[in-house]
């Protein structure tokens, strides 16, 4: 069985393609770089040149940038481009991008003749934090975001924070969220770091950036490795998203991901404040912190969103589940449940 | 992870519907029994309606039979009616019917919410002693057979041989053409059991059909639970499969799989012949054993199928990868190596 890897952090590691070459040739026999054609520009072509110039076995492809490409027929089109470059399950998929790229090309890699091998390259702030850790693949339907996909670990996955440095200022606050998010469900002393330096971390100061990156990491590789396959603590993961998901669905996407779990984590530390105990400084804090980010916000209709949670993945026996916090840094866990059902009437409490 | 599990075999199990419900509903919240219009017809429908007697949550959805079903847009549209009937992690498919239904069933449930539960409840010979066993899953591309797919084990196969008074002769033979192949590559003695009892086998004499659908089935069970993710020893189940897949998609599945297998392990046996020793007189067993199946068969040219060969799933760096048997029961093993890289011109001795 494939096990979760620990990711390879190093900055620079992308311009040194010696280097690359070198971790990737005793490990397939072809290579295939798969990217969007944003980061294609920006990344993945200097990359596939660098490679090449080494004498890897690499072929480059690329695919429409954005959300509209996580689907059931772009992956059947990677599929069919692969059987005609005659790849076989010896060859090494090798995804370079966001969390679209990253869920993307892994659930490619992880039912193309069963099982290919995998590298993921996350180059988004979210695709480092969260997307590219844990071997979740996957593509949305029109039900919801990743209702298809797979548990796949990757054999590699290189964190390479330079690639940062051409990201737009939307998608850094983006991967801040899950940023916080993982500081709340597991580690106040990483929430305290965000809040004291949350501005350095968004103007790419080398030693706050990368220092986060990594706390951030380690909480969720120590999460996904208790709980590879979601049957209980994982889940954890999932606080400020099952609003989240909701608020995303119910928009039809056309709020962001980062602009539907920042009102996520809002509304779920208000049922947690509610439901679960945590005390109202901390739910002050969470504000204040989330609010710095300088994500411009919608309101939330408790009933406007409703039948997308009751659509949600996490859901048993008819209940909506939700994860809540006791304290910054302190899911409640009542022992073997680490969600919590409730009723309509008390989300609708909770909502205002 | 999951494991693979031993199936369960009992005869007159799919009668007692208490039973099987009883089986089931501590498993999932709600059932979907997942079949093809034939099978529906002959055993599903009968089955749903005894679950549903029983009071279990079951829901049923039907299929066009035949291997034209095996695809991606297939699984496609069985996902759809699943979102459609609000089908969550938590419920578990059941699939019943030949390999084409366990093996695209199989899949969905392999990546519907990333995994549900599921029951296979193989129908036909093949199903039982090869198909429904061992985690594999998978549909067909134009590009070959099974090359989009997972390994999924279920949490439940049933075997009951009484579902196979109403199949077909022809796959009756089918299914003996892969119990003479487990034989052929691990039990010298199953091997002399079917050539015992084969008539009685093909006229469905219940003491010994069910005993050589054990022996079976344990052979291939033992072999997948050594090597559950196919990095070595289970390629030996791809003994005759090399030639037998490239003729079936040289014919463009004009000729069954059996037809084509029972080729494949006759050419294959000869192969064995030549580069591993098998004995002259164990290869006219095999040709003898084969023989009186009474499946007609075709003439296979090298030349034509090899293109066929050159996409195998187990080539690797641009050699046709071969089990080969050095006797009857026992495959040749060059540590760490459980297939034989063969050139062209080798090929086409072996052939001759």
């Amino acid at each position: 069985m494939r096990q979760i890897q620990a990711p390879l952090f190093q900055r620079g590691l992308l311009q040194d393609h010696a280097k690359c070459a070198r971790f990737l040739s005793p490990l397939a026999e072809r290579f295939f770089l798969i990217t969007d054609e944003t980061v294609n520009q920006l990344h993945a072509k200097q990359l596939f040149n660098g490679l090449k110039s080494q004498g890897l076995p690499v072929t480059p492809l690329s695919i429409p940038a954005g959300e509209a490409s996580k689907t059931r027929a772009m992956k059947e089109k990677i599929e069919d481009a692969l059987f005609a470059a005659n790849a076989l399950r010896y060859s090494m998929l090798i995804a370079m991008g966001g969390g679209v790229i990253t869920d993307l090309v892994g659930f490619v890699a992880s039912t193309y003749c069963r099982g290919t091998r995998l590298c993921l390259i996350p180059t988004t702030l979210l695709g480092m934090c969260d997307a590219a850790l844990g071997g979740k693949t996957g593509v949305n339907v029109p039900e919801g975001k990743n209702r298809i996909g797979t548990f796949y670990p990757a054999d590699l996955i290189w964190i390479d924070p330079e690639a940062l440095s051409t990201l737009p200022k939307k998608h850094l606050q983006e991967g801040l969220v899950e940023m916080i998010k993982h500081a709340l469900i597991a580690d106040v002393e990483a929430f305290a770091f965000l809040e004291q330096h949350l501005e350095q971390i968004l103007t790419l100061d080398p030693f706050y950036l990368d220092e986060a990156i990594k706390q951030s990491c380690a909480i969720k590789q120590k999460i996904v490795l208790e709980d590879p396959e979601e049957k209980g603590l994982r889940a954890a993961l999932n606080f400020g998203h099952t609003v989240g998901h909701a608020m995303e669905e119910e928009s039809h996407y056309t709020i962001s991901h980062g602009q539907a779990v920042v009102q996520g984590l809002k509304v779920e530390a208000r049922l947690s404040r509610e439901y679960a105990g945590l005390p109202k400084n901390h739910v002050e804090r969470i504000d204040q912190l989330i609010d710095r980010l300088g994500i411009t916000t919608q309101h939330v209709d408790s009933k406007q969103i409703m039948p997308a949670m009751q659509r949600d993945k996490k859901n048993r026996q008819g209940h909506v589940h939700f994860v809540l916090l006791e304290a910054i840094g302190k899911i409640k866990h009542r022992p073997p449940f680490f969600t919590h059902a409730l009723s309509l009437e008390q989300i609708e409490k909770g909502f205002k």
